[in-house]
Order: structure tokens, then sequence, then C-alpha cells
């Protein structure tokens, strides 16, 4: 049995309880969280406490807070034993105080409220500063998920940029061709098969290869007619250079 | 029954004859095509033919062409009865000779060689000249699709630019994502889950709403941290205009 104790309240750690809760081989002993009406949703199913000098032992404490309290609120921890990991995909382990043995547990998703999400297909990218401890949290990584990966913090970082690429650029795209359905009075949900078939062939197919439309193609024809029928000047800026970055990833090859 | 003959040999040809096939109510008598090679495929299941000329009556005449192919295609076809439809998004219904009866097909979906789609999820946007016609495509795209919707050549053509936002400048974005992971050397495929659930996400919840990341809270720390991690000039170009975009669409509310 693993014990361990959860710091924040936010999404990332209801999804984590959530998900411990489910599983034989974890025990969450405590949450600990400064906003009081958040913690008392906790508070229904583990113990909970908003006092700092009150967090009892574990085997694991797990900060599931935003990046910029990660410092602040590990400086104020005096564990007398355990690991101390934080799940930021861009804070680097040693951030962490030194007093600490230390690491990371970062789960590789987008976590909404209200939404479930099967934990087994999430990627957790684990790191700590010496092998016990690293077999510590490969052990309840393992228990949620199917892909466990070890990875150190130069290259979490870097996995945190093409997140937001993938991740946060991405549903943007979604925002702008959402706002231009609605300005033209057409129904964006008729864009969702065709959205997650997008997702879904890339799991498959390089997205080199997945590339279509007018810019892959260099159709002039097509893209000067788009161009004349955005009349917003941010959808025509990006639509300008992101057909040009397109049509240079395939220009290399012509 | 509804007799049909396919013009085109192409992927959309293709998943097109595969989905009549499995409907009884559907009779492709015919496709004509003028890349043998391509041609033949389809010779396997349905009567074939390269020749203009010999093409046989029927209900519907369905063009899976190339966008700069229809008008000339279509103006060498000597139609004795039937309706002539494309099913392009971006071509308007009055390209197609005015002799014809005239209409559109158009499937909302990219189609990919060798993966099977679920028609009955994919809107099919249709278009005739008059009532009758009308209703023979709604008779048609009924038996393969649940989202059936009229829609006019202007709104067809305000979709397919939607489209091409949310699935050709989505993939970049993969693409982009992918490429950054090769030059850091950490495994792309990691961001597949996440990618599923950016897509997912927004069937329930609006893009507006489901926007997360850096550019979202705007917070300047990160967003600095990232453009000097990335050294791809098109990359930061990329990163830094989208980040304003975002910042700029959440600005508003602020």
């Amino acid at each position: 049995m693993i014990n361990v104790v959860i710091l924040g309240t936010g999404n990332v750690a209801k999804h984590l309880l959530d998900v411990f809760m489910t599983h034989d081989g974890i025990k969450v002993v405590q949450v600990y969280g400064r906003n009081q009406k958040a913690l008392s949703v906790f508070g229904k199913f583990v113990p909970i406490t908003s006092d700092i000098s009150k967090i009892i032992p574990a085997d694991i404490y797990i900060m599931a807070v935003s990046d910029d309290a990660i410092v602040e609120i590990a400086s104020r921890l005096d564990l007398k034993e355990g690991l101390l990991v934080h799940t930021s995909g861009s804070i680097p382990m040693k951030s962490l105080p030194k007093k600490n043995r230390r690491g990371i547990f970062y789960p590789l998703q987008t976590f909404t409220v209200g939404r479930t999400v099967d934990f087994k297909e999430i990627p957790i990218c684990i790191e700590a500063e010496d092998d016990t401890d690293y077999d510590i949290l490969k052990q309840l990584a393992s228990i949620i998920s199917n892909k466990v990966v070890g990875m150190d913090s130069k290259q979490r970082k870097s996995l945190h940029l093409a997140a937001v690429m993938a991740n946060n650029f991405t549903n943007h795209m979604y925002f702008l061709s959402n706002e231009f359905c609605e300005q033209k009075g057409v129904p964006f949900d008729l864009l969702h098969p065709l959205i997650k078939e997008t997702a879904h062939k890339i799991q498959d197919l390089a997205p080199y290869d997945a590339q279509t439309g007018p810019a892959r193609r260099n159709d002039k024809g097509t893209l000067k007619k788009h161009l004349a029928q955005l009349k917003n000047k941010n959808h025509k800026e990006l639509y300008r250079l992101l057909s040009k970055s397109i049509r240079k990833t395939y220009g290399k090859k012509l």
C-alpha cells in the first residue's frame, strides 16, 4: 500500500484523487489546501487540512498546485519523511527544496472539471533523484497508467512546450473556426466529426503525411479566395502565416 | 432503389463506393475514371468505364474529382437524364452546366486511404435547384448518414473555410509539435492521448471555454521561457502570433 498526501484542490488534484480512490494499492491519507471551499469537496472522501503544519506522514506528497505556487508552498513544508513531487510540466525538479527527497509525477493530459479521463492511457512522466525513489514513483504511476516514462527535467520542459502547441494552439484553431462559423451563420458543430477524425488520424499516420488542404497542394486560387472571404484582420493574418508555414514545410520537398 | 454513377477514382470516390455498397437502397451501377490503374480497383466490385461517352443511365451522377477537374469533366458529360452533383466544399452548384439538373452532395470529412470512417456521423450538406431533386438527394444522404443538412453554396463555402482552419491548420500544429519533439529527442506519441482529449473536449464545451495554457492566463514568465526554448524561426513566429491571438481573445474580457 502506498500512502499519499495530495497538496492542492484544483483540477489535477481532483482527478488524481478520483483515480487513486479506485485502486486498492493506493491510499490517499490526506488532502491539503488553502481554499476552504474547494477543500471541503475533498473532505467528503478523505481527511483534509488547511493547516500546513498538520500534514501527516506519507510515502509520497504530490503537489498539484499552480506553477507559481510550487516553490512557495514547498518551502513552507516541514516533512520528516517521504518523497516530495510536483505535477508540473515546466518546473524543474531542483526547484523543490534540497532538504527533501525530490521527484516529479507529471501526467501529460488536459484535465477539465466534470470530464472523466481514462488514466490507463495517460502518459505519466516521472523523475527522481535516486533509484529507490524512482522505483516508488514507478510503482505508483504503474498502478494507474499503462504508460509510465522516465524523463529528466529538460526533456519534460520540451514535452510541455510541444503540448502547448498540440493542445492550446490547436484549441485556438477550433475557436477561430467557431468564431468564423458564427460570423457566417453556419453551425460549428457540423465540424465535430471532422475535428475528431483529424485527431484520430495522427495516431496511425505522422502529421507530415496526414496534411491535406489548399496550402499543402499550393492551390493558389483557393488560398486567394479564402483570404478574400476573411474579413476579420486576425483571421486573415493567421490564415496567411499558417498557409505560408505549410507551404514552406512541403515546398522543401518540391 | 437509387441508381448511382460515381465519377472519379480518388479517396472520396472509394469511400463513397464502400459505404454505398453496404446499403440495400443504393446501387452503384458504374464508376467512371480516367486513371486506368485506379479504376481497375473499382472494377472488382462494380461496372467501370474510362470512356465518358459510355456512361450509363442513373438517378444520380456523383462527381468525386478534384476541384480543378469539376468544370471540365462536367462539360464533357452528355447526360440524357438524372441529377448531376459534385462533392466539393468550395465550388458553387452553378459551376455545373446549366443544361443538367444540378445539385451538391458534400460529405464534411477528411478521407484517408485505408481508414474507415463512420458515415452515420458525417454531416452531408446537400443542395439542389428544385425540390424534387433536393428530396432525392436527401433520400440518398439519409441512407448513409444521420446528419443531412440543406445548405446553399455560399454557406457551404464558409463551412469549407472553417474546415480548413479546424482540420488543415490543426494538423499543422500537430506537425510543428512533432517537429519540435524530434529536435528535442522526446517521443511525440506521448502527446497522442492529449491530442485526442483536446478534440473530444469541444464536443461538449465551446472552444472559447476549453482554452487553457500560458497565453490564456497571460502568464508572461512562461511565454518568455517558451520563446527562449524555440530556436526554429518559424516555430518562434507562430508561437508569438498564436499567443498574441489567444491573449487578444481573452483580453477582451479582462
